[in-house]
């Protein structure tokens, strides 16, 4: 597969989606589609669509469409998601529990070994199954279990050093949920979920309609 | 105040950052700071920084910088935090009762007043403080609380028809974690945090530094 390192991150973050509309087709029975359909769709244009997925070598078949569950496999393999990751995830508290409960991630290729936490009413207990554990152990179990993400779910103040020990371990990829900027390496990943900028986008946006 | 209504979604999803950094940098005492030290902190250039606050009418003065207080609240009153919201949450599951629980909303003016469920064994139980009720009653609570927000965390075949009955008793924004697209009426905001679509981009870029 051609790959083209210059992705722009406005076509890598519509790649999920992409993914996300061709699971469901394919889940309701659609084999084929045309990008104008897929554009009825998703909101992109066609030509959007044509062009993004050209970024990875195009997959469409002029006069044919697309094929929704090749397209759709070949999608998840361009993401990363034929693989299986092993993540833990740092703070038990109610963001990190959710998080550990969701199976979705699970049947994605995201495996759960654990979560890590300071609080010790809450260490050796288990959340969806996965023993939390003190988070002074969180090195040494990134060693012994070759871990790839963590997840950072700690109040704001924790984040950096947990980051630093996961990354001082190999960990490559850091899923955010700390409401802080993390500073890491060039080879190590960083994604922020900022749930409180989400909703502050959401109230701006309220705001800005009322007004009008 | 000026506003300016054709300001683009890259500035707007940039105020609640401003407002994160300004909050901390007031929180730890500072109280005055230059678009180029601000510029070192946010990773935004200096220049954007002027052009997106211009967007607004400009709050800094040559020579002095900004009033970080003094910007934090009126970025605050832009986003709309100097208001309070009545929100309801649909779905008590692991993520609704993750946001029930979380108590930076409510200090944001966010007020959750009730999550609703289909689940017989969850309706009546309480999650951070708030009922757990039947969803039968959700378009009735919200006539009677005058429900402005409503977080959508159902699985996603529910999400639409959740949406409906909000949408049909006057709720104008929607912060929807559900793994779908939500149409409505031009007159209300949705605004989806799709986890999964983060989590994906994540190993994408993963997998992007381990080939080069």
């Amino acid at each position: 597969m051609q790959r083209n390192s210059n992705i722009s991150m406005a076509v890598i973050r519509r790649l999920p989606k992409y993914f996300r509309y061709l699971s469901d087709l394919s889940e309701k029975g659609v084999n084929r589609i045309s990008s104008k359909e897929l554009s009825q769709i998703t909101g992109f244009t066609a030509s959007q669509i044509r062009q993004d997925l050209n970024n990875f070598g195009g997959f469409g078949q002029q006069g044919y469409g697309y094929n929704v569950s090749g397209l759709r496999d070949a999608i998840a393999s361009i993401i990363g998601l034929d693989k299986r990751y092993r993540v833990v995830i740092a703070g038990a508290g109610n963001m990190g529990s959710a998080i550990a409960n969701y199976t979705g991630f699970h049947s994605s290729g995201f495996e759960v070994l654990a979560l890590f936490d300071t609080q010790e009413e809450l260490v050796g207990k288990e959340v969806g199954g996965k023993p939390i554990r003190d988070i002074r152990e969180l090195g040494t179990f990134i060693d012994d279990h070759r871990v790839e993400i963590i997840v950072i779910s700690t109040p704001k103040h924790a984040a950096q050093g947990i980051a630093d020990i996961a990354v001082s371990r190999g960990v490559k990829g850091i899923w955010n949920y700390a409401p802080v900027d993390i500073r890491v390496p060039e080879d190590v990943v960083v994604e922020n979920v900022h749930l409180n900028e989400s909703l502050f986008t959401l109230s701006y946006l309220m705001k800005e309609k009322e007004n009008i």
